[in-house]
Parts: C-alpha cells; structure tokens; sequence
C-alpha cells in the first residue's frame, strides 16, 4: 500500500491542514465541533487513496466522514482529491490504528469501515490484521451501542479469519456475502480503488456486516 | 436428491434390519446397547448414498456412526454398501430430521455431520434448511456438552445462510474454509458423492465446524 518516492512529501502532507488533521489527539471526544454540526460519524480504517470514503461523503451530506491511513505517501493522494471535492463532510487522520483511542472518546463513532485490510497471511503476523481480537476490543470502545462495522475485502484467507474473529468475540453478522458483487446492486456500492480492480477482473469480493452483542 | 422408480423399494426397505433399523424410536437413550459397546456416536444428517459416513465408519472402528436419510429410495443404496462393508460400527434410520427428539435422547450423540444439505433457496423455505435455528436447537438438545457439528456445501447462498444462522445462535466457528480442498489434504477428506464430483469440476467446498457457546 505504502508508495515510494513521493516528492515533497513533508511539504504535501501539512498543505492542507482543514482536511488533513495535524494534531488529531486534540480533537478527542469533541470531533463534532470541528464538524460544526451533531451529525453521526463514520470512520474508516486504512482508507488508502479514498475512493470509498469520498464517494460516501458525497452521497451523504448528512453523515461525516473520517478517513484514517496510516501511510503519508498513500493519504496525500485521497486529501487532494478531498480538497478538489471541496466537501466538508470528510476529513483526514493520517494515524497507526493501533492508537485509536488516543484520538476517539468512547461512543464516539456511529460506524467503522474495514476496505481490503493489509491480510498478513504469516501466523506470526496475524495480530497486525484489522480484525484481530485486540483491534475488536478498540473498535467496540468507540463505537457507539449496535455500532457496526462493514468490512469487506478479497482476501479469502482474511476473510476466514475475521468471520471467526468476529464469531468468536462475540459479534453478530447482519449481512454477509461471499460474493458481494453479484448479490447486490453494484451501481449502488462504494468502491475502493482495489475493489474496481477487481471487479473488472471477476473476482469475487467478501462483505460482512457486523455489531458487538449485548452481554 | 430422491430417486424415482426404484424397483421393490418396499420390500429392500426391510430387507436388511441389522443395518437399516426399522423402529428407531425404540432405541432413543439407549443406541450403545444396539451397537453393543460405550464408543461415541456421530450422526450424520441427510446421509445420501452413504459413500461419507462408510468410508468414515471404514477408518474409526472405535466411533460408532448413523446415518439418517429421509428418502427411502436413497438410503436403500446406502444399505446395500454397509452390507457388503460388513461393518458393525454403523447403522442407517430412514427418517426426518424434524423429529429428530423421538429417536435420540438429551446428549446421546457427540457429533454431527451435515454434508450438501438441501440448500431451500426460496426465503420462504428458510425453516426447512438444515441449518436453520429450530434444527440447531434440536442439535443442542441431542449433542454433548460441547458436542460439534462439522458442515461441508458447495451452496454458497446455503453458506452464507448457516454462517449467520450459526453466529445468531451463538454457535462458535472452531474451523471455517472458503475452500477445504485447498486448504486441506483431499486424500484425508472423507467425501460424499456430490463432493467428488465438485472436486473434479474444480468447484470449492465451503467448511464450518463449530460448537454451541456455554451460556
């Protein structure tokens, strides 16, 4: 995901700072101000070039929309494209999730969204991903109560593993598709830059939608 | 799945009752004296012509298994091949699995296999899959504590169904394939029928196996 030999990337990335958020710990628990309005927000995680979130925030002027990647050189592309947008339902956070909380309060976000997560197929590795336990336990504290999580991703490996990561922390599937493309209406989902890769390529996409149980 | 014109059905039926037994309800709490030792149970649900349960029977003679089939012009292949198996640890109920509690008591079986069930692809048939919650609940009720069920389709709407229906019904995933073939060694999987002929046309097989949560 990481690009490479990005030119004036230290100038590029502090260039837009009403987009790309500098101190975004600042803005804990208060992320509506900065909005100027009450309305839900919507995060997503690894938003790579934007595509996705773009698309949502314009359809949806009635939701705000954070977008968070932690790699400079991918996140200048989606805040140029943001700042072409000119929508100020969207803003950036270019941030480890691994700190979440360091930026949102509890309760703090509506919804999550989870696009083609980096799969670490090596065991060793599997704590990195996404939806491991540790990454759920964050996700549950900042979400609201039945916030969800949708989370798709071509990856069959990855999927195996969230859906029993899910199951087995005790979050229930509202929605699943092994082959989401051809049970929904594909004109009306959001695409990631990958996800119309491979589409175009006939590939099937993985969907799960999600909440935390009540205990 | 049943087969039409099977000729003297009525009399093949009856014709082998060491194997196809008659009266299974009389044996509900008490199917180890029929077998004639203490080895666990596994149950196999919609059995089909047999060639999975058979070969399974075939490697664990320390298991004892049953097969259940609701259509007589099925099961009666099935008969013919434990016959000529000439194996003990495996007795056939033709029989549906909606009265499942007349024939097995409270914990009597310790595992379940579901094998290419009828996927009922009309939303309003969803009841009548197999893995739907009233059969769960059965489930629950005729398994140990802890008892598993493993599930195998080439159905991905049935996969997609039973995953949720399993999560909803707070089952846990303990093993979850996109693919099992691929995933694991074909030599050591036993396979039904259908499954053979999926494997040679290069079509995954979707694999659950999962246990009830405790309360």
């Amino acid at each position: 995901m990481r690009r490479r030999g990005v030119k004036n990337l230290s100038t590029r990335i502090v260039s837009h700072p009403e987009v790309l958020i500098q101190n975004p710990a600042e803005h804990k628990g208060k992320w509506n101000k900065l909005f100027e309005n009450d309305n839900p927000i919507y995060l997503e995680i690894g938003m790579g070039k934007g595509d996705f979130i773009i698309e949502l925030a314009r359809r949806n002027p009635n939701i705000n929309y954070i977008g968070l990647e932690k790699f400079p050189s991918v996140i200048v592309v989606a805040m140029d494209k943001v700042v072409l947008s000119k929508l100020t339902n969207i803003k950036l956070i270019c941030f480890d999730a691994t700190n979440l909380k360091e930026i949102f309060e509890d309760h703090e976000i509506n919804q999550i969204y989870l696009n083609f997560s980096d799969p670490w197929p090596k065991s060793r590795h599997a704590k990195r991903r996404l939806t491991s336990k540790s990454f759920l336990d964050l996700y549950q504290d900042i979400l609201i109560k039945n916030g969800t999580i949708e989370f798709k991703t071509d990856n069959r490996g990855l999927f195996e593993y969230s859906l029993v990561s899910f199951n087995q922390n005790n979050w229930e599937f509202l929605n699943l598709s092994l082959d989401l493309h051809t049970d929904y209406n594909t004109e009306e989902i959001a695409k990631t830059e990958y996800e119309k890769r491979f589409i175009a390529l006939g590939q099937p996409i993985y969907f799960v939608e999600t909440k935390k149980k009540e205990d």
